[in-house]
């Protein structure tokens, strides 16, 4: 595998759907809104991307039943509306490749000319928010306009960036044509913020016009951090349990350093 | 050389072979089961594969004779049946080539229609087990139920990863619906070890219902470890002596760092 | 996005301009110098390069708008002569982007024939100059001798090298047989120097025989480096708060660089 | 410029021609006995070889006059023999880039169906050895045989490694059919070893019944390492001074570093 790859499951039939991206970002914020809101309205996978850039490994269920890391795209519909939500377990691995692969997302989106794309995400402030704002970034004056009435705080970033495919989404989106907005819960940052992530998609359901039952968040978030936790403990293990392992691998790398 | 490539030095007829892959990895548990396999089956080596993603050196013989590091795949027969192992000096360096290693790797397979593929690997602890266990993950329910009675331990890994070719080589096999397992040794990690190399290729024996003479493996793994440490010296000596090598080498690097 | 792509804003007629290019680079002089004489010359952008060799990011304007990172290519005229001026956010993250992106600017400059291309850069020198010198390299002799006058420093560079496009856009260009000069304002380095950009741009002026108002340019420099200043700090929490954001992120890097 | 790129200045006729090669590497000890070799010979250069994977520079000769760094092929004759030199100021940056660097060197050697390739190189030991001794290691059993007689030392090395193109020229080549040896002078590393090239050289010479006068050899080496510290002087500079000159560079990184 040398490129990234798409696997549609099914094709749907999808009018003008509005599109919800959230992968794993800064305390895990979009994730989590993401994770649940497909839990909630029993979204229904229809498409599968894997890519070489993702970290090079295979996941393990409680059975013993491995699958390539990968994002998913999932659909439902709500009052006649058609919605795609795109979840997943990593990010690409190096700069060049959160091009490709926001790009490979944007081809799949455009089969379905998606009438607006939300990305989320969380921006952190490195301080503990008392009442965690929501803020917002989009392709255009007129969006701006029409989101402003959800009490979104799109002043005060001065010119700072937004990476990682919550960003690239957009900036590539609107070469495309396409309009988007992302939102971005704010976190301290550091640690799996599930009350962030509520915040986040609290707003989210307010502007689409979904019911979101929250209840359940919480603990989906305690959860999902416990096994991450699990999860970051056995492959330090695993790290560590390699430095041995393979033939000169760490001299190599450094003869490889002067070699240049 | 810009691409991996797979040089056949024969083309044997192989009806729905057994696969059985053990390249380096943690404790060189895998590798070092695998050659052991290959020395005691006399198995027959008849392809090559190069790659662009190796690190970029050629090894000498004791005469002073060079080749390039590869992966190699060899076959035996027995009972009536055909084997396929796959053995080798290193894994792809950078993630992505772990990708296209382990697809150039099942492009060779599928030429076969490989019955089964066992990969092989060492599942680091941190703690020098009493009696090392072997895990093992699948690709599917039915192939752990056709294993359970070989004394497995198939859960308790909690959603774990599983790196490198050991892991992809399931997941995208996976993809091309073909059935396989990776058992891994466990090991404490951070050294050579032949015990859990041991442990592994007797159960794998036993699966395969394979007779394998274990009385020189725990030599041939202390023979590879003292080469391993003489290499190692010779590459640190070698890593000093490039520091003031090449022309701004170190200088070269720091720029970039900041013309980013 | 996998390649650098160059999108035509309009199609200028222009009669063998003289080029101008002003990149992010040491003490960010050739980006001030540039851009100052954009803004000075009321010059009209006609293209934009993106490249997923850029940072994967968008910047947010003051209202809340994202666009892309990217390099913009810019055209005046003046006393019938046609000026093209080159600016941007970034120049690429990896060595061989440095050479892909300098080799996509000079596709787009081939189009139009240029007479002269002046790279502008800073020549860090570790000390605080009393009287900044311009120093500069060429492509040729006859561009050494008919650039002398214009006191510029040749001499004193010992074989040293250029990094970066204003270096690359001179090699690259001299095997296509374009004539070039690079211009480097002498400065401390480390820090935005306002004063460097404002030498260079007045004898950049003097040798293109161009009226350039200087009064702006300090209080746009202090601007720009404060805004530099809150970006970084947004960033700064932003890295501290990705730190426990995504899954595992870290160890597999340690993973990976065992793996090898 | 994507791809590495060969250009040919002449096609000069070479019959059956021996290919000596000697690039930067450990104690510049290769470098430092091709580039004398080429000064004694009067050997003339007839192609250049550019690649995106060399650092993104140009260097600048005593002028003023830049150029892009390159590798460079020369031949000479001698007693009715051809030969061709291989010289130049850098090995490829990344892994990757040595393998595809030495393959288009062998494209081009494979148009003039060499009769032999020498590749020369340091062998770094950590120690000042009394008498440096010229190591080898070669493709085939036969050349060793018929090197014998020459003092070479090829015992000894256990199996050990040959990094960059020293060692792919060979391991490459010998893919492709083509008879090399590798000849490494024994030097401690860390410094630039006019002595351990002197005696590499005259092994050399002796093989190849040529006639080397040595006399400058060590006058060129002590320019060539004054030379070397004054451009990593300047690059030290130049690195301090970019530390602040890019908009965010190094939170940029950071942050990559947690998004993957």
């Amino acid at each position: 595998m040398k490129e990234t790859e798409v696997r549609f499951l099914s094709r749907p039939k999808l009018k003008s759907p509005i599109v919800i991206e959230g992968l794993p970002g800064i305390g895990l914020v979009g994730k989590i809104a993401a994770d649940h809101l497909i839990t909630q309205t029993k979204a229904k996978k229809f498409c599968e991307l894997y890519s070489p850039f993702f970290p090079p490994q295979v996941i393990t269920d409680d059975d013993g039943i491995v699958r390539l890391v990968k994002n998913d795209f999932y659909y439902f519909t709500d009052k006649g509306r058609s919605f795609i939500i795109i979840g997943g377990d990593f990010q690409g691995m190096s700069p060049e490749s959160q091009y490709e692969i926001s790009g490979k997302i944007l081809d799949v989106l455009e089969h379905f000319k998606p009438k607006m794309i939300y990305t989320l995400g969380g921006l952190g402030t490195g301080k503990v928010p008392k009442e965690p704002k929501v803020y917002a970034a989009t392709t255009s004056k007129k969006l701006i306009e029409s989101h402003k009435k959800f009490g979104l705080t799109f002043k005060g970033r001065g010119g700072g960036g937004i990476f990682g495919a919550s960003g690239l989404i957009l900036g590539l989106g609107k070469l495309r044509g396409m309009d988007s907005v992302c939102l971005m819960g704010e976190t301290v940052g550091h640690v799996v913020d599930a009350k962030a992530a509520r915040i986040l998609l609290e707003k989210l359901a307010k502007i689409l016009d979904l019911k979101v039952d929250m209840k359940d968040l919480d603990k989906e978030a305690k959860e999902t951090e416990k096994e991450l936790q699990k999860i970051q403990k056995l492959q330090e293990e695993q790290a560590k349990a390699l430095q041995m392992a393979v033939v000169n691998s760490t001299s190599d790398e450094d003869v490889m350093r002067y070699i240049r």
